[in-house]
């Protein structure tokens, strides 16, 4: 399912081959993934089989699919480009040297695989290879109205998944169980995908990458949920909470507090105008002050569109200023090898005079009794 | 879910190393996806930080992670190996490029993101870059005992689904309905994840790789089933059958006699010694001699293991022999554009003598009414 117009089609198109032209670029070269997803709205799964868009630096497109996956391409928003279906004996390579033509400089999407990558470029000899990816995120990480609002809905639906967590999460069961509901819910909430369950509790919640495992829950645990989904749009949403079953002591709480405090802080500067580092230390400067500095082991956030990470990146050393559309996570957390965890996270998207968090459920500590 | 043991993984990356200094590459360099998850039994999702298993010609092998994942890493079968973790403001390219130390030629994964592999080359100027899927199918397509006995388990499993569809397929559903009801039959027959389900009815089905569709099906439509999902361990099932709703008319049930002649043939023919390209006449020299050559658009078959296609191709032009230990799918069909369509595929296993079908349905028309 796409939002897309065969209109959208060709102002993204047209905005590419502007950029490849700045740079000179000859021609982008785009295969199976979110880009392509981006561009026309054609949701072909990476395979063998080579499916490539080329976007040359004059404005002329032209698709390159396998016959087989012909009738699929022609029923995606971009079906009005140049299309060339090739045979199962064919060479697709040479097929798609020969439609870039004479060039000495090509952009390929970031995802390509190596195997498409170094093919082409055995059949493009002295052509030098550069990534697309600092042109089409330039498209990508500025959300149009369209995508806010499909943003927005995904938003709505891992919270609505959030609010049902309490139900689920009981002394006695498991991570990898309580997983299961949530990945349930996560569909029965309007996504089509489940990207992924994170229930990570007690000593678990130190790993911020933990997924789930069969540990027994018991009171006492700080449970960290991350969960997140794709919408039928193909946008996703990406959301973090903090659960405690039984009360909690009195150092967690007190640190607890620190980290509500600094994920609010970093929330609230964003603005335009504003670089993606000086949120990532909006944040990392109130748990220092704190004496939790050394317990903040991750980047404070990740852009989300139709990736769950995908530029901005809110990280030190990343000088970009933000701009209206931009759309990231605000997640910082604080992670005691051995004892315990805990991560808050909003989507936010950056407004004309602010900013806008799609995730909107409590954000205190919800003390499951 | 991993059945390596720490030796398995040993003995896999020698074999690596070994047919590296056979071809005078330095180095393989391996990132998250099908192939490391079979060289080091780690599952990791393919993410913009980069983790890279470094194999030398010499035999060390090393994992670089993000500190984020390498409590993930470190309860992976190739826990023993050396890893070094690189925190969120480091450069892993150049970590990397000191492990591999000084080469001339590295071989990448196949399936390694240009984003990686442009970067590898931007830290190693002047050093080749060639596929590592030269080297890393050669293991990966002579499936072990323990790897024949995995994808044995996901025929079965797959079976079970099939012996369920004509509960499934009714006239007045759509291919949506019975694609739901089949995806949930996919996870609860063991599969972790379904790959992929293609409902096909009526004239639908003379698209080889439609999916699934809100056309409502009705008595007259052949409806193929073509199916697949991951067990927990990573092997793959895929099998195809071909379903008739009410009567078919003689003219398909003619068509459909066959396809099933080819399709056994082909099987039988399947032996050590045999070429994948004989293979794949067999199948397509039946249809030909009936009429039907043009009908079949597609190649006979793709090997299977960890990835749903893989090595070996059983396809025109490839000249590869068949040996002990192959695993593919032999799935011939047609394909009358606007009126039907039909395919039967099975998973073989190339034994010492013959074959082995690891799917067992029966491959007549199953005629619902």
């Amino acid at each position: 399912m796409s939002s897309l117009s065969p209109d959208d089609v060709d102002a993204r198109i047209a905005a590419v081959a502007l950029m490849a032209q700045e740079r000179a670029i000859d021609a982008v070269l785009v295969t199976p993934g979110p880009d392509l997803r981006y561009l026309i709205g054609y949701d072909a799964v990476p395979l063998e089989r080579l499916t490539c868009l080329v976007i040359r630096s004059d404005g002329q497109a032209h698709l390159v699919v396998p016959a087989l996956e012909s009738l699929a391409a022609a029923a995606s928003p971009g079906s009005h480009l140049p299309r060339s279906a090739w045979g199962e004996t064919d060479d697709p390579f040479l097929l798609t040297a020969d439609i870039v033509g004479s060039c000495s400089r090509i952009a390929v999407n970031n995802q390509m695989w190596a195997e498409k990558s170094l093919r082409l470029a055995a059949v493009m000899p002295g052509v030098e290879q550069v990534l697309a990816g600092p042109l089409i995120d330039e498209l990508r990480m500025r959300k149009s109205a369209v995508e806010v609002l499909a943003l927005t809905r995904a938003g709505a639906a891992i919270d609505r998944v959030h609010q049902r967590v309490p139900e689920f999460l009981r002394e006695g069961r498991t991570e990898r169980e309580v997983g299961a509901d949530i990945a349930d819910a996560i569909l029965a909430e309007g996504h089509v995908t489940v990207d992924f369950v994170i229930v990570a509790s007690g000593p678990n919640a130190a790993s911020p990458h933990h997924e789930v495992s069969d540990r027994v829950m018991m009171s006492g645990d700080a449970v960290v949920v991350d969960i997140g989904g794709s919408m039928p749009d193909g946008y996703r949403s990406d959301c973090t909470r903090t659960y405690h079953l039984g009360e909690p002591t009195e150092e967690f709480r007190q640190r607890y507090a620190v980290l509500q405090a600094a994920q609010a802080k970093a929330v609230e500067i964003v603005s335009p105008g504003i670089t993606c580092e000086q949120v990532d230390a909006a944040a990392r400067d109130i748990l220092a002050a704190e004496g939790m500095g050394d317990l903040f082991i991750h980047r404070t956030g990740h852009g989300i569109g139709m990736e769950t990470h995908e530029e901005p990146y809110i990280v030190a050393g990343n000088s970009r200023t933000l701009e209206p559309g931009m759309a990231f996570s605000v997640e910082p957390g604080f992670y005691a090898e051995g004892l315990h965890g805990a991560r808050i996270e909003d989507i936010v998207v950056v407004t004309e005079s602010g900013a806008r968090a799609l995730n909107t459920t409590t954000h205190d500590l919800v003390v499951i009794r």
